[in-house]
C-alpha cells in the first residue's frame, strides 16, 4: 500500500442536472437529494484515495446557502484533507449554475467522514495525507479541530479532551 | 395563526425497506440515502408545525452507527423540537430491522433545520413550541446551544457570541 | 414460534411526500404508484406478524375516493386482520393531507393478502391472530367472508361453497 | 365525440424487464410495482378509447399466481371491456416469461376501472363498447356483476340491488 | 439450438408514458431516456431471438425528429433483421402519440447490435434470420452495408474493405 | 452574444457509480443507461457553449468496448467540437473504474449533437467554435464529415453530395 498520497490524487469532480422529482413545490432542490449527491461523490473520492469500498461513517453541519432550481446544473467538486488509520475526511464544495441566466453560486461546503472497510465489512489502514497548496495544508491542520467536534457531537470525547477547540474560545477571552 | 403548538402536532413516522439501488455492493445503506430518507421526513414534520412549505437551512452533525442491510426495514420518527422566528428544528432518529432476525438498533440521531416560506419563497414566522415531557423540555433547552454550533459553523457568529456555548467549556474548566 | 399475536404487533405506519413523479398531467397521484406504497407497508406488516419473508397473494377490490396532488402528504396505516396457516390478511388505510391548506381525507382502505415463505419460497406457518378492541374483532369475523369472495374470484371456491357469504343474501331475502 | 368503439381499439400492449430494484430479498417481482405497471398500461387503454386524461377509480381483486423473478421479462395486455357514461373498465392480463429458459407462465389477470375527466378534472361522457368476438362479449355482459361487486364492495350497493349477481347464488340455490 | 428464426419471433412492443422525470424544462423527452428504452425494448427483443442473456455492442446513427412530450405515450417496435454469429442487428421504430389531441408521429428509427453470451459473459453463437416479408428481406440485405459502416466507425475495418459500400459512390459516379 | 468560444468552455466532467438497477442479469452496466448518462453531460456541454435550453437532435454511432460493472466508477467528459448555426456537435468520452482493482478502461467514445432552442422551442443561432489545441483542431476538422453522414444517415444529403465523405474512398482508390 502507498504511504502517503496528495489530496490531487483523490480530487474527484461531477456535474449534475435538477431534475423534477428532485425538487420540492416551489421547484427548489430538496436538501436532502443534494446530501445523497454529496454522499456519493464524496464515496468515491475516500475510495480513490484507499482503494477500498467505503462506508460514510459521519456528515459534519451542513447549511444551504442558496436552494438550487429545476434545470439548474450542479457541479461538486471532493476530495480527501485527512485520513486517521481507517477513516477519511472528505472535503465537498458544491456550486448551482443557471447556464441560460450566466448565474453560478456557491450553494454549500461540507465535510464527510468515511471508514474504508474490507470484504468482510472490518475497518482497514489507509495511506496518510500528504498536503501540498497552502489551502490543502490549512485544511489538513483544521482537521483536527473538526475531529474532536465530530467525536465530542457523537458522544465520544469529553469537551475537556477537545484539546485542539480549547483554542478557539481562549482566543476569545484573549479577545475580551 | 397558532401561537404555540406542543412537539406531539408535529410528530411523523415514517417505515421504508432497503431496496437494492440504496446499497453499495456490500449490501449497506449508501448513508446519502438515509440523509434523503431524514430529510423527507423531517420536512414534513417541519410542515406540519408551519402549515407552509419549507426549505431545509442546515443539517447538524450526523453520525452513523449501524449500516442498515439491504432487505432491513427503517423507521424514521420526527418531530419539531424548537422555532425561532421561521426557522425550525427537527430532531429525528433512525432505527433500523432484520425482521426475519428480530434485531431492531438505533441507527443514528440527527436535528435538521428548516425555514418556512411563502409562496414566492421568502421566510414567514412560525408558531412557537411549547414543549411537554421532560424529554421535549431538554430537547428545548438544548437547542439554543445546537444554534450557535451552527451559526459559528456556517460563519455567520463569533465564538466569544456563543454564549450558550462557553458555560459546556467552563464546566470544564471547573472539572479540572 | 409464538402461536398467536395481538394486530397491534403488526402495526406499521408510513409517510410519503407526493413528487411529480408519481402524478398524471392533471397533477394527481397515479393510482398505480399508491397500490405500490400500499403494497410495501402492508407486506412489512405482513413481515412484522411472521417474522418472515412475504410474497403478495391478492389484493382486494380497492376504490380510489380522492386523488391526492402534487405535494400532498401520504399516511398509510397497516397491521394483519387475521392469519390462515401460512397467509395473512392485512388491512391498509390511506389518508391524504394538504398540509399548508389544513385539509385531510381518506383516500382509500383495502386489503391485501400475503404468504410467508422460507429461504427456499415455500409457504410456512405464522402465527394466529387474537384480535383484542372492538374493530379488530369485527376485521376479524369479517376476514372469513372476504377470503371466500377472494377464493371465488380465483376460481378456486364455487359460491355454493361460500357459505359465509350466503349470510349476506340470505339477510336481504328476509329484508324483502 | 365517436358513439361507439370495438374493445380493439383501445388494445395496449406492453414488455418490460424485471429490474434488481423491482424484487423483494428472494428476487421476486414485488406485487406492487406490478400493480402500478398494470395501472399504466390501464391508462393508456382507457385513454385510447375515451381520447382523455383518465383516473384510477377502482382495482378488482387481483391474485398472483406467479412471482416473476429478476431478469424475467412481463408482457401486459390490455382493453376496454366496456364503458359506463364517465368510467370504464378495462381487462388486462400479465404474462411472464424467462426467455433463456423458454418459460412463460400467466402470472395474474385484472380489472382496473377509470373515469375520463376533463381539464378541470371533471367526469365526461365517453364512448360506449361494441364488442366484436365471443370474448369480448363475454367480458361485455360479465361487466355488469364485476359492476355491482365493485359497487357493493365500495358501499354504493346494497346487496339487495345487486340483481345480477342473484343470480349465482341462486343457481347454486338450484343445483343444491 | 434453432438454426433458423424468423424476424417475427424477435418481434417486440412496448408501450410508456411520458413522466415528469423524462423530460427537460420544455416539457421534451430527453433524447437520451428514449435510448434507454429504446435499449430495454431492443435487449428483449434479441433475446427472443437468441433464447441468451444479451449485453449492447453498438448503436447505429439515431437522429430525433419530434420530441416526445409531458403526457404523450410512446410505443417501441423492435425485431431481429440480421444474425452475425454471436451477434444480432435489431430494428426499432418510435411512435409517439397525444391521446387526447389524436395525433402521432413517428419519432425515430434505429439500429442497435447485440451479443449473445453465456453465463461466463463469453459469445456465443445465435440462429441465422430467415426474413420472410419484402421489408424484412430489405432490411437483411442492407444489414450487410450498416455492418461495414459500423466497423468502419469503430476503427476494425478499413473504408477499402468495405466493399458493400462502394456500391454506394459508385452509383453516384454513374449519376454524375 | 459571444461570436466565438473555445471548446475549453464548454467542457464538463461527471463522475458515476454504477448501481444494482443500472445492470443486467451478468451484473453489466445496461447499455442504454449508459446512453442516457452520456445525454445529460453532453446537453449540459452544448448548454455552456449555447448558454441555451437545448435538445438532442442525433447521436453518431456508438460501440461499447467494455462493459462497466456493478460499482464500477464511470467518468464522462465532454465537450463541444463545432458549431453550425443551431447546432452543435458535441464530442464525449467514457471511461470506467474499478477503483479497488486499480484498473480503468475506455468504455467508449461518441458524438451528439443539440440544437439551441428558444424559451417556445425555436431552433436559435450559437457561437461558433475557435478550436485551440491540435486535437481540438482535429475534431473540428473532421466534423463536416460526420455532418455528412448525418444527414445522409437521416435521409437529409444524396451520397453525391456528402463531399467531404469523397476524399476517404478517393483515397482507398488510390491505395489500390
Amino acid at each position: 500500500m502507498t504511504l502517503e498520497k496528495a489530496p490531487k490524487e483523490s480530487y474527484v469532480v461531477s456535474t449534475e442536472m435538477v431534475l423534477p422529482n428532485d425538487t420540492n413545490p416551489l421547484n427548489n432542490l430538496m436538501g436532502g437529494h443534494l446530501l445523497h449527491l454529496m454522499d456519493v461523490v464524496a464515496a468515491i473520492s475516500a475510495q480513490k484515495h484507499s482503494n477500498r469500498i467505503v462506508v460514510t461513517a459521519s456528515v459534519d453541519n451542513v447549511s444551504f446557502k442558496h436552494s438550487p432550481k429545476l434545470g439548474d446544473v450542479i457541479t461538486l467538486e471532493a476530495h480527501v484533507t485527512r485520513a486517521f488509520n481507517s477513516s477519511m475526511e472528505v472535503f465537498i464544495r458544491v456550486w448551482s449554475e443557471n447556464i441560460p441566466n450566466g448565474t453560478k453560486v456557491e450553494t454549500n461546503q461540507a465535510f464527510f467522514t468515511f471508514v474504508a472497510v474490507d470484504q468482510t465489512g472490518r475497518p482497514i489502514t489507509v495511506p496518510k495525507i500528504k498536503p501540498e497548496t497552502n489551502i490543502e495544508k490549512k485544511l489538513y491542520e483544521e482537521a483536527l479541530q473538526r475531529r474532536e467536534v465530530r467525536l465530542m457531537m457523537a458522544g465520544r470525547m469529553k469537551p475537556k479532551d477537545a484539546t485542539s477547540l480549547h483554542s478557539i474560545f481562549e482566543k476569545k477571552e484573549e479577545g475580551k
